[in-house]
């Protein structure tokens, strides 16, 4: 329990640097691992499975969902796309620090399965950054930007659904401040319980002079 | 709002070495201030009064009371100790973060005035380690040590309302985990109120292609 991996949720806008900040994270600390997600689609050129995705058909996707196998899950163009509870608490469990990337208002969803996960919310400085980053992709139509925008619009009250909100304004600030705020979380009490149960009856015996 | 400091309440166990922590921790860091409590007892030599205490008359520390300007009090041999709340905040106004070293069960009540304020236990990693250091002072008597002790067993179970427990294994670890706990805090939603509504206006006018 003590040394079990803490469960990070990241949020945030389309186009604050998640991806980037999540890869960054991985390749400067062992601690953390990835969440890999479950998918009817058919793998792509180079996807491998247990690695980009795990394959599945639709049926046993279906029967992981009776079984209260996954942590969260959606369909998107026909196919499901899912988080499997069991890889997560596997990760968990070896005292790896687990990564879910997932849309905003899930988070909360996968505190009431997690009540010890750290919610994050990933954001640039200001609307401005987000739509300069937006742009600079140069892959999307004014049409997609504006619907981007929009949609981090409606976004934007769930910030205060986080735990922490992360101002992705330099990538190596960000990644620290990240893992400063994992490190912080093991101090919680619901992390130490064996320590204050020890502590509270070693204490009890010491004071009684019987030891 | 956003750069107002952070109160943090501070209790432990008796010889858990709260005091040389946070004396560290205030030479080490200018952002940090000490909370100074108010008394009716009169000055020792070489106390100085808006340092060491604020030294008052019983009737002006009624007042206080009566006032709603104190944070916490309690009456100790006959005279009254408690800490103000104007002083408190002037501190936190000004961007400090104000230390407040409180008995155990008093957190929760300032963080019913300060909701804001972070909650920190500070424990040495076991009970043995605990007696050891009571007996390496060499001032007390068998009787105080053994009531010492017994006062942490009733202690213990009030670990669990803290927000942290931090073990105080080491003065430099302790100085730095703590020095973080309050950093982390500053990438809490309620410290980012301003940021929030702006980044979501600022969303919402972008988004409708008016900017």
């Amino acid at each position: 329990m003590e040394n079990k991996g803490i469960l990070i949720v990241i949020s945030g806008f389309s186009g604050a640097g998640k991806g980037t900040l999540v890869k960054e994270l991985l390749r400067q600390y062992d601690e953390y691992a990835l969440s890999v997600s479950m998918t009817t689609r058919a793998p792509r050129p180079g996807e491998r499975d247990g690695v980009d995705y795990f394959f599945t058909t639709k049926e046993k996707f279906e029967d992981t969902i009776a079984a209260g196998g996954l942590l969260e899950y959606a369909s998107y163009c026909g196919n499901y796309y899912g988080t499997p509870k069991a890889y997560v608490e596997e990760m968990l469990a070896a005292g790896k620090n687990v990564i879910l990337e997932i849309e905003v208002q899930g988070g909360t969803q996968v505190r009431e399965l997690f009540p010890e996960s750290l919610l994050l919310f990933v954001t640039p400085p200001s609307a401005q950054e987000l739509e300069n980053r937006l742009r600079a992709r140069g892959t999307e139509t004014e049409d997609v930007i504006l619907q981007r925008l929009a949609r981090a619009a409606q976004e934007a009250p769930y910030m205060r659904d986080y735990e922490y909100i992360v101002i992705n304004d330099d990538l190596q600030r960000c990644v620290s401040e990240i893992h400063r705020i994992a490190d912080v979380a093991r101090s919680k009490p619901d992390r130490k319980n064996k320590f204050i149960e020890t502590i509270g009856e070693d204490l009890k015996q010491i004071s009684k002079g019987a030891k």
